[in-house]
């Protein structure tokens, strides 16, 4: 461990022979390229000849990525850690029973011991994924999750899952009052911000509307502006929401027009979901530099299509997140891309009337989850794009196996070919925290066997019971 | 080869200690349990310890599965095989261009080694996604196709693509008469119809309306009845399909609606896509006991939302198809099985104006590509479920790795977290294609550079330029 948490900043390896796919705001591609990087961060870019020329002599490590290729690691901006061992919970059910049979007993029944666990074994896919920074969604035991995404080597930032009002909660969580929910998160700020060789931050959160409290949101918004971080929230999930904040919190339309109204929207909101807008909010996102996170699979499965094209044409920052386990349930944001780009094609249909194959490009998508991702979570100066100066996060893709030959394109293969067995090793900070598929800083299979025995007791101890869909005998 | 052309029927293979999902008529799940194999078919199954007993002492190989999942092995009902090698060379195009300046002087400069070629290659990614019976949806050169299914041990019923008339088309294909492909088509079948141990099937294939004068369909109807076999047609994929139909061919509606009018539809009759159907068309589908090939990702990316859940309430039988992989551009089944769920959720938004997450609920997408795609094949006499005499074509699933733990719900885990990593082992009439991820019959590296040199040199031939996306340097 000491050499993550001490980074020798004059080490330098040397990657070289790739294709490198900056995401810079030149779009540059080196078709044979190299990279030199000094400690956490890249010291060089360039094509390969020129790299190998100017740091061979004092590089430590030098390698041969044969072709292979290499991009910015991706971000996924909306991840429910705290819900990776309730994968395939609540599988095809209504929404309430979703939350309020499944998701919620669940949820409100966790030790920090399983957020834990649950945030290792989510992390470990997110990794397979070719991910190096997220931003949870809000969850339980931010402390649990610290914990793993330290010993992992990823970067993110961590939300608390915050809720202060709202119909159905959980006996514990109804308790909360809006003082415990701003404290609790300045403390766990204090604990864990900038902490891990600055790969974790804490945002502030707010589940959703239906369980905030106008003073909880005017304080969120204040004390983020003061801390310099950011807010992560679900807005706009389903048109119930819209109406009730219509008629509870008296403005002409939803969610997002009641937030415009008390002055949430920022630069610094991350606004997840956000499906059900009217053309005027998403002028007042625009206008107020909210950031998007586009949840693809979830949507599809619970809550609609998003205009994400119209966002995109209103110059709104749109990411890519995957949600949590019990709504996807594949936590990969490879299959996200995939997904993005097929759904909002076929959007258009409805949209417009008529087929458009052309609506979100692959180039799109690839910014949507690697520079527009880096903006979503506050740290485009850090990371994103593959530039001097920038922190190594990066992803090598295998190009060359089943799953993606031929690729006549090489942009368009990363979105519509590639899967997760496509990518092959994963830097964060300048650390390898996934080499040759083999996850590096824990061991898969005892996360795996802790994940199994630890999930079947939460449900157990919630006293949720998955109806059989077959004979089983 | 001696082996696979002369299966052994006195050859037994044990299988134990697996979850069995037999997809039967009863639904069974056997929690632990256990398969005999005698040459190409299932002999006996049930629980473990009752196989064991039996046929230990005369068993030639008892396998442990240790505890992981058994299924009928998947059917793709439509599948472009030989489009593989145009992966990637029509994303993001509008229509036109995907047909006229893409697919077609791709498809017309092929030659029977790039038939070959683009099956094997085609067939390695089926296969990896455990699928072992495909109904290929019309390509080119079926002699090089069956050399290539013959080789890889797979199941298929191959089908020529058949165009008599159309706008726009490639010069070799403009000369093509009704007779020629009705003689063509028949002498394929004359030449591999029934071949490999049974394995290979020939249809008659329409590629679509809009390339079919009413001779060609009429003999095709009559020809696939003589010879008892199956008709393959791209049908009603766009609006402007369905406008031409009524422009032209006299009728208030569009493809389906002629069809039924010449006497077309037949329960022989594998109809692919079908998403620009009216109420009244889906009553003429269901009455005639047409089967229907939903391809989730290619209807998102260039055609729109077929009305999957009203044909199911209607009893017809839908089977799961991934297109071609310039349509797709992943073939593979077990990304269509998350998708068809997901989209068809989706759909209800607009169908019905709100969100409905237990639409096309797990077990429901499970059949469909089992025991509905073996009736949508015409083979469910013999493949689409795990029940004895029927042939042991299946597949083991690995559910203990970090995509698919935690498994709440065994079944629905199949559909919503399972990813191809999770496809270990492929048997197909008894014999394994793939063990442990091992491709048993050829060579994968071989293949993928193959590949690569003759995709290349094909596109050269075709005259196709794919423009670059980003600043290459």
């Amino acid at each position: 461990m000491e050499s993550k948490s001490n980074p020798n900043f004059n080490y330098l390896t040397v990657l070289y022979n790739a294709l490198i796919i900056t995401m810079d705001s030149d779009s540059r591609v080196f078709r044979n390229g190299g990279i030199a990087i000094a400690g956490d961060k890249i010291k060089a870019i360039g094509h390969s000849s020129e790299i190998l020329h100017q740091f061979s002599a004092s590089a430590h490590h030098i390698i041969d990525l044969h072709s292979q290729i290499l991009l910015p690691g991706f971000i996924n901006t909306h991840v429910h850690t705290s819900q990776q061992l309730a994968r395939s919970i609540a599988d095809d059910v209504d929404l309430m029973t979703w939350l309020h049979h499944r998701v919620w007993p669940y949820e409100s029944s966790m030790t920090e011991e399983d957020s834990y666990i649950s945030t290792l074994l989510c992390g470990i896919e997110l990794i397979h994924s070719g991910v190096t920074c997220f931003a949870e969604a809000g969850g339980q035991h931010v402390s649990g999750m610290a914990k793993a995404v330290e010993l992992l080597g990823l970067r993110a930032c961590l939300t608390q899952s915050i809720m202060d009002c709202g119909e159905g909660l959980p006996a514990p969580w109804a308790a909360i009052t809006t003082d415990d929910c701003i404290q609790s998160q300045k403390e766990l700020y204090k604990k864990h911000h900038n902490t891990a060789d600055g790969r974790i931050r804490v945002w502030f959160g707010i589940r959703q509307i239906m369980n905030a409290t106008e003073r909880l949101l005017i304080e969120t918004r204040d004390n983020a502006v003061e801390l310099e971080t950011g807010i992560h929230m679900h807005v706009a999930e389903i048109p119930y929401e819209n109406l009730k904040v219509m008629n509870e919190r008296k403005v002409d339309h939803g969610t997002v027009t009641y937030l415009e109204e008390i002055q949430f929207l920022r630069n610094n909101l991350l606004s997840a979901h956000t499906v059900w807008v009217t053309d005027n909010e998403i002028s007042f996102l625009s206008r107020n530099g909210v950031k998007i996170s586009h949840c693809p699979a979830s949507a599809m499965r619970m809550l609609g299509f998003a205009p994400i094209r119209e966002m995109l044409d209103a110059g709104i920052c749109v990411s890519i997140g995957t949600d949590g386990a019990p709504s996807n349930n594949r936590m990969s944001i490879v299959d996200e891309m995939y997904l993005a780009s097929l759904i909002n094609k076929g959007r258009e249909v409805y949209a417009d009337g008529t087929t458009n194959p052309s609506v979100l490009p692959a180039e799109v998508v690839l910014q949507m989850v690697t520079i527009n991702g880096a903006k979503s979570v506050l740290w485009e100066n850090e990371i994103g794009s593959l530039e001097v100066g920038k922190k190594a996060d990066m992803v090598v893709i295998n190009p060359s196996s089943w799953s993606m030959v031929p690729s006549h394109d090489s942009i368009s293969c990363l979105v519509y070919s590639m899967r997760t067995e496509n990518v092959i090793s994963v830097m964060c900070n300048g650390q390898w925290i996934m080499k040759d598929k083999k996850i590096i800083n824990v061991n898969e299979e005892d996360v795996i066997l802790m994940a199994k025995q630890a999930s079947k007791k939460l449900l157990e101890r919630a006293g949720i019971r998955i109806p059989n869909r077959m004979n089983f005998i």
